[in-house]
């Protein structure tokens, strides 16, 4: 089924494919009086925005947002947001419907799928959506004030040292190759007590949100694969008076429920599916072709990927602060 | 808020405490027609019983099963399928009220969102709450009887050679400390097309469920984060003739969709919280005081975590058969 | 597809077939800190069971309910309460497997759905279910202590005076017929401000929330149908100093939201389709047979449709307590 | 909570307000491969579009419908299908900030629930937002080519004979007043097993989905507050060899189900609110200021509603084809 709305209480519902008119969403379950105006969500947008360096794809789109709904004399109704940016650099040309299926896309599958699929530009799998991830997130900043998030890249090609990135990245472009990234995203000013028992466990839903974005194959909290090498005495976060912990192993989240710490997510990027290099594959037809990408693409996707792991954390923050607030009522 | 059901259309609820009268669940959306008994729930939850060796908790506990509702005539009617198992053992005298919040369990984040708490055996927290994700997932397994899904344990304590686990747990356990385990569950017989594309991802769904266990970290796809360290040109997954693949970096998902080779899921479980080595805490009223488990425990959790594994995967493919067979009528 | 969960935030989850081995249901997200014992559902129960009058089924049924989670000393802890109820004095010897399809009843329906059914009782279908509607009603009433919910039967078989209801209700038993019946339910104390403006409309959620009954054939707000045949100034509820209304022709909501007005819902029972009076029909083979019903029926449903209307009305309401609070943050 | 999406697998989220820049849908999980286009679509706009009558508001809005997503090539792709009409003839000036509360408006229960509102042209809560409706049910349609809905005015004023219509409809707006309606749907073509046996009932559904539309009051299924006045063997419809009935009390479903025969909903509609007689009524201040209304208004809203409820009833039966498909196979 096509599912494209995530939250519980607070919703971003977002459509458009690559290469049609536009991209949008709504941000249905906003609280209202919040000040909003197009330019808070531009200057998200911004940080995400191809066409602005060497190693971003370089289609150059201004992604202008427009606010349609929701806000009235600058402050959110509580009835649906509606944002849209219009596509202006989309050049279907470089995707002929013949196209062989891109190895690492979305392409064989949508089409197992759905019988069939727009394939300009990755059509709805366009990693294009994520602008409207990024647009919701800037939303969903505002209903948590008081919590602070902050995603930066830590390991890009298995390199955590970030001065090697650029001759690592150089060396992937000249080569028509890609490399992977690990981006870690922490939240801090979470209050204890966010979260759901059971099976909307706040990790559950942040693991949800993050291993959604396109590229991404792993998500971890605090220590994650780490923590299955610990013993349990040196995993242990040892409490003292005021609720303060000694360490932070558990990123923040116990039982499904925030502890009060630094929530913290790690997120794995696959290479850039997108490559020059030549790999074999099928096309519709079930031919043998050798796919290799002419488009413009980035050579690393998760250096912009960590806007989008910030916007996913925090719409899944404010939801989680909704729904306690209306259980709690605190 | 509190949330309890897992799925879109085959739907998983779960009740229930460790310590009180029983614990039980509700399966609804489950197609008709099935033939079902109370064996072949009892068959897996077998598996994941305590009791049953020194590696595990020694809290004895048959888990006989009852099928309350749903099934007729050896047959599931489509509608809603209750099932419940008694507690028989529980030893509440094991957790006083006035217990220190034990590190790494739910304990103060319970408190910090409820204001109180059932503390018996973790009360809802225990997982205890996993044998009804067995149950449901051994009934979700005969939605998708083509699906074949199995678990193992393929590393604790950071050791990836099983002939070396069985002195690791033994010095563990003797010095009343745990170790982590990661779990790698692989499902063949997916068929290309499940998933969708945006929001309710089948990995998004696959990690929500599976970090939604107790004591899991972390989850990955595929190569997961070694996918992260390679290149473009090394991750991607040839396709010949016939749709088949050369590799399967992916884990048998692209964009959301599954492609039709296996589905390989791995879920990092941290080593049991509960141990026996004191750490440092605070009680409800603030006080800094000791926290050591006396309690019966599993010595690695993870072990006992594989057929849950299984089952949140049975969950969650089983689920998005029927999403996919609703829109595309296939 | 089979959805046995009503409710946004606090959600009732319901199970059971009128001749298994039990009923129930779970209660989930509400919230926690609520003075809760079997005493008090039981009390509700009471007003519902069998057994109890010559107008109503003479099935004994104790109706004794147990809370089997989601309570720990008499108090509920947010997480799912689960009740169950044990069903004693079944007779599935009145409903053979080969028997007609009884008109009106969901036989047919059911096997053109699920191609078969349990025939026991009606099963799933079988109004017993709707003891579980109250019990989770009870619960739902206390999350909302301001308001008072109130259902009254205001006619019997299109006769609204009261004194001749006895001599109807007697001859249509004798009869082997029975009678239909019309429940108003007022609910005071709402204040203004709960509900939604566009799909889950307060008014929407009642019109579900009482359709959904067993026998109901129509929900009207306010003066329902009858404001269909008044002129705009004639339904205009004219507002005063102090946010107060000359009138309740809204029935206490507009656009979807609460005004601070009584809210007022009516609801039209048929009339119980089990009667003794033979009606033509078929069996699940297509063989054309008489339908007659030996079994132990109320002759008119709607008079213990009253406390069933409280319990959804009680429960939409605690769900749009919460769902405002979430949003809305008061 | 503010809640703009209905549907379970088909879904239609709304968004916009009467003066604000446009307004706009999304339909998620559409079936892939249906033939759609945007003049598909106006054809239905066409017939609720104002400004075509002196019957129903003298606006003038083209109502240009435009496809954003969800369609390539002529085809639905089975990911969201966004939908945009831009407001042109807007005329905020008739809408003062400070304007009283309209009696029968939601602007107080707006302003109790989110502290302000957009109050131009009714903002959310204008009629306007059932355009959207309508487009979504267009699309709906599509997805159940067998079944046809249709509905029409079946009473205004109170009066059921047509031919009187007119002239009441010109004396109430002389007389600066407003009229009620009755509409009445039909849906042929439904095969017997859609719905849901407890808490998404067809009817339920049903009444949810159309006491959701601006200014409805009540809805009946097949006879409903009828029914409550017949006797037992009066509303039993009699089956016949081959599954065919001799009446059709029930309107089509029995037990949440539909049972092959026509489904019957009929909906009241209140004269509309905004009318030129003043009432009395208060401002934001708590000021008792009179309201009369000198924007552009249908005299009678149930004229423009019979295509707002066809398309109700398209998406609720669409919907419950997809959840039957999904969880029956067939």
């Amino acid at each position: 089924m096509s599912i494209n709305t995530i939250g519980h209480l607070l919703r971003l519902t977002t459509w458009g494919e690559s290469h049609g008119p536009a991209i949008g969403c709504v941000i249905d379950g906003c609280p209202p009086g919040i000040e909003l105006d197009a330019a808070h969500i531009q200057r998200f947008l911004d940080l995400r925005r191809p066409g602005t360096g060497k190693n971003v794809s370089p289609r150059q789109e201004a992604d202008q947002v427009r606010i349609l709904s929701g806000v009235y004399e600058g402050r959110t109704t509580g009835t649906p947001i509606a944002l849209m940016i219009e596509n202006r650099d989309a050049r279907s040309a470089d995707y002929p419907a013949d196209a062989p299926y891109r190895p690492g896309h979305a392409d064989y599958a949508y089409d197992a799928k759905y019988g069939f699929r727009d394939p300009r530009g990755g059509g709805r799998a366009s990693a294009r959506e994520t602008a409207m991830r990024v647009a919701g997130g800037a939303v969903a900043r505002l209903a948590i004030p008081n919590v602070d998030i902050a995603a930066r890249v830590i390991e890009i090609g298995g390199e955590a040292d970030a001065g090697r990135w650029e001759a690592l990245l150089d060396q992937a472009r000249s080569a028509g190759d890609s490399l992977g990234a690990v981006v870690e995203c922490i939240a801090t000013g979470v209050p204890a007590g966010w979260g759901a028992p059971i099976y909307a466990k706040l990790d559950a839903d942040l693991a949800s949100a993050c291993m959604g974005i396109n590229a991404v194959k792993a998500v971890e909290i605090g220590d994650g694969f780490g923590a299955a090498r610990l013993r349990g005495s040196e995993n242990a976060d040892a409490m003292r008076a005021g609720a303060t912990f000694d360490s932070n192993h558990a990123g923040g989240i116990a039982g499904g429920i925030s502890t009060g710490q630094p929530i913290v997510v790690r997120v794995a990027f696959k290479p850039t599916s997108s490559i020059r290099i030549a790999v074999p594959s099928i096309d519709a037809a079930g031919n043998e072709v050798e796919s290799s990408t002419t488009g413009r693409h980035d050579p690393c996707v998760g250096i912009r990927g960590a806007p989008v792991v910030e916007a996913m954390v925090a719409l899944v923050l404010a939801d989680h602060k909704l729904l306690h607030r209306g259980q709690c009522g605190h």
